[in-house]
């Protein structure tokens, strides 16, 4: 017999188990960006500890400046793989709290219909659900086997959402202890509901918040309006400047290190099937916004944007305000491809933004998160065989695909420890990630786990 | 003896009595444009009322759909003229209140140094100081003869700051009781802290409210960046299009019945010595933001505008959420001279937006009150004698100028009631109206009230 089909029949056997422990997690309101919850974020990181020591895991809360780190380390046997695994246990903000069906903090299961269910709240999917689908594998193999196949550590971090102030320091500092023969990272998605998925780009970012400032106060409209110079009117010509007609980004130097994307790459992706129509129908879409010529994967797998997060000046509340505002501010990212350099990214945009700022004026930036895009081998051995795997599980062989956001922690693994990852997870593309309502579909959750306990399998054998 | 003389007298001796009830009314926090402020509305409504009674007038609360009316009423010498007074007693909201020195409802006089003095607090000039001035004049007046010289109607509304919607309706619905031989406003300005003006042009506004739609939720600019149509990048790309690079609105049809000034008037206007350095210094500024090729003066007095009231959209909170928005909002005014019709402005800016709105996304707008210019005449007989009182109380000839800014109440009298306006006032552009640490001269405040009791002497003589 196997080693993992028993493996799999505890997961079974124990998903409603593993459900309640993912609701208590999920039940924390660990949001990173807003300093008002710190302590819920540490709640969450000792939470994480707790449970791993209950496997049998060597776990502790790790401080740093931010919100602390989870490390969790279990032996495997001699002569095996040391496998490192990340994820973060942080969520985003869940404004406007309005648009949200339930509380995002009180987890429940929704039954879709058609025998779907999902797994609703914050982080319900990014990333508290992906990232406890290693953990329950783990769980199962060592209540089965009484040992896990490998050598393993867990990193959990309490930052991704905010930019991940600590973690390269933190990669430093113990680099000796994290570094493994291979990452795995489960931050990403499947194809479809029935298809998973294996991710081998991801885009890197860029994130800048610029501020404007005017007059040395708020003015009357009546009577300085035509003679101030009027922040928002500034930031809007700033913003507008950024696109070309046609989509293309206009700051000097953005598109340098950007590759076009190989024939037979962008072949794979047409056989996908997916359409402008179909993937911006979704969100009540149809029109592509980026550059004109190009095919909707290509936009958002293999094409640098700029994006605009939030903007705000002047009077925002109910009723009508007659002001010229003394200041107002926009934050802008970057989603970066192939060799773009986001140290030259960010120093471009502040030049293109000084270049439009009048003599009266001025700008102060305020710099947030910045991550090269990664691009990783299609054919190295563990891809192979974690693909193998993941077939096995779905019956279906698992796509070759990239990923329009960024996870800054392959980056890192690369150069800070010389690792290469595996990017599998096991999101869908309605899960409503960083939006009211985000959910996991049940089947994530559980053939999640299932698809972890097979690629340890698989990767050890 | 002069009537005038024992009046000014008594002005003089009751001056602390007077800024008491001054304090009094602005203690009231009657903030029209936000509806948790209605119930202090009518108080303030309430307090002008009961202050009214004890000088003789026949004084009540009149409702509107909106906030009440003040109307009062006082009787003269038979074949003395009836003049209308108007004021309006609710104020601009108090945000960002961390800017303010003191609290803006707890009034108190502040000591500038070289002997000038000040009243702060929101309203204290715009126009809760300014409409107690001829209250004040009338009192004092009352008070030595026992009588006032002429018959006084007064007129003071709660929704001046928040686009009048309940005026129109209120003067149509008492035309009978409201109309007077002509009218007096005191919502303007003095020329400096030494010359008093009387206003004859204002500029008319439009407001409207712009908010795109574009996905049916927010976004994760990963997963949907270079793909989703972004709203604030079409709002920004709307704005930028309304300017050219030489300051002018480039909305078709903007400039029809806009005149050029008489060029004795701009050399009257040169006369006083303004320049955009002197005028925009005071608020840290030195580049006209307006049409090209014009002095400082005509671009707030007599060019129409188009401004950026507020802007909002996507995450605006500490820290970044890489998100894109389903929606963004804008606040848009524009100020209107001459011919320049409201109607027509409204309906060519709605059509320059929905021009700009892709096909997959929506716009809704929201209106924002709506009024013409104003040109009043320069020469008219009771023009003259208020100019010979002006100059009589501070020894310096009276300027004739214009407002960058909007009093709809003027051309509702002239188009509703056949009443010409006179427009006094005694703020000052350093009084911060609509802004943090707003404050009123003292100055202002004393020989506003003389300045009122010669006008009303010299029209009745």
């Amino acid at each position: 017999m196997s080693a993992i089909s028993p493996v799999l029949d505890r997961i079974d056997a124990d998903l409603e188990n593993s459900i309640e422990r993912l609701f208590s997690l999920v039940r924390i309101p660990s949001i990173s960006t807003d300093p008002a919850y710190a302590a819920d974020c540490r709640r969450a990181a000792e939470w994480l500890v707790e449970d791993l020591k209950g496997i049998g895991f060597d776990a502790s809360v790790r401080d740093t400046p931010g919100h602390p780190m989870v490390v969790a380390h279990h032996e495997g046997p001699a002569g095996s793989p040391h496998l490192l695994f990340y994820g973060h246990y942080d969520v985003q903000p869940v404004d406007p709290l309005d648009l949200w069906d339930t509380d995002p903090f009180a987890p429940a299961i929704k039954d879709l219909g058609e025998g779907r269910k999902v797994i609703t709240g914050r982080g319900a999917s990014d990333d508290k659900g992906q990232l406890m689908l290693f953990v329950e594998a783990c769980r199962a193999w060592k209540s089965v086997h009484g040992s896990l196949p490998c050598r393993i550590t867990l990193l959990f971090e309490g930052e991704e959402e905010s930019g991940s102030p600590s973690l390269k320091p933190f990669l430093e500092a113990n680099a000796e202890e994290l570094k493994a023969d291979f990452a795995m990272v489960c931050d990403t998605g499947m194809w479809d509901r029935e298809t998973p998925a294996i991710s081998v780009a991801l885009r890197g970012l860029v994130g800048e918040e610029v501020t404007v400032h005017a007059a040395d106060r708020d003015l009357h409209s009546g009577e300085f309006g035509g003679a101030a110079a009027n922040p928002i009117r500034i930031l809007a010509r700033i913003l507008a400047d950024v696109h070309d007609e046609n989509g293309r980004v206009t700051i000097p130097g953005f598109y340098d290190g950007v590759e076009e994307t190989p024939s037979q790459i962008l072949k794979s992706w047409e056989g996908l099937g997916e359409t402008a129509e179909s993937f911006l129908g979704e969100v009540g879409l149809s029109i592509p916004s980026g550059e004109k010529g190009r095919s909707i994967l290509e936009l958002v797998w293999a094409r640098p944007t700029a994006e605009f997060n939030g903007i705000s000046g002047g009077y925002t509340g109910k009723g009508f305000k007659t002001v010229i505002a003394s200041e107002a501010s926009a934050k802008v990212s970057f989603r970066l491809v192939h060799k773009q350099d986001p140290v030259k990214i960010r120093a471009a945009f502040r030049a293109f933004v000084e270049a439009r700022i009048p003599a009266d004026c001025s700008v102060v930036f305020h710099r947030h998160g910045g991550s090269p895009a990664i691009q990783l081998s299609y054919d190295s051995p563990f891809l192979t065989k974690a693909k193998q795997a993941l077939t096995d599980e779905w019956n279906k062989p698992a796509a070759m695909i990239a990923m329009g956001g960024s996870i800054p922690i392959v980056g890192d693994f690369q150069n800070m420890l010389g690792m290469e990852s595996l990017l599998v997870g096991f999101g869908l593309s309605d899960d409503r990630i960083h939006s009211p309502n985000e959910k996991y579909d049940l089947s994530s959750f559980h053939r999640g786990q299932r698809s972890w306990a097979r690629i340890l399998a698989a990767l050890t054998a």
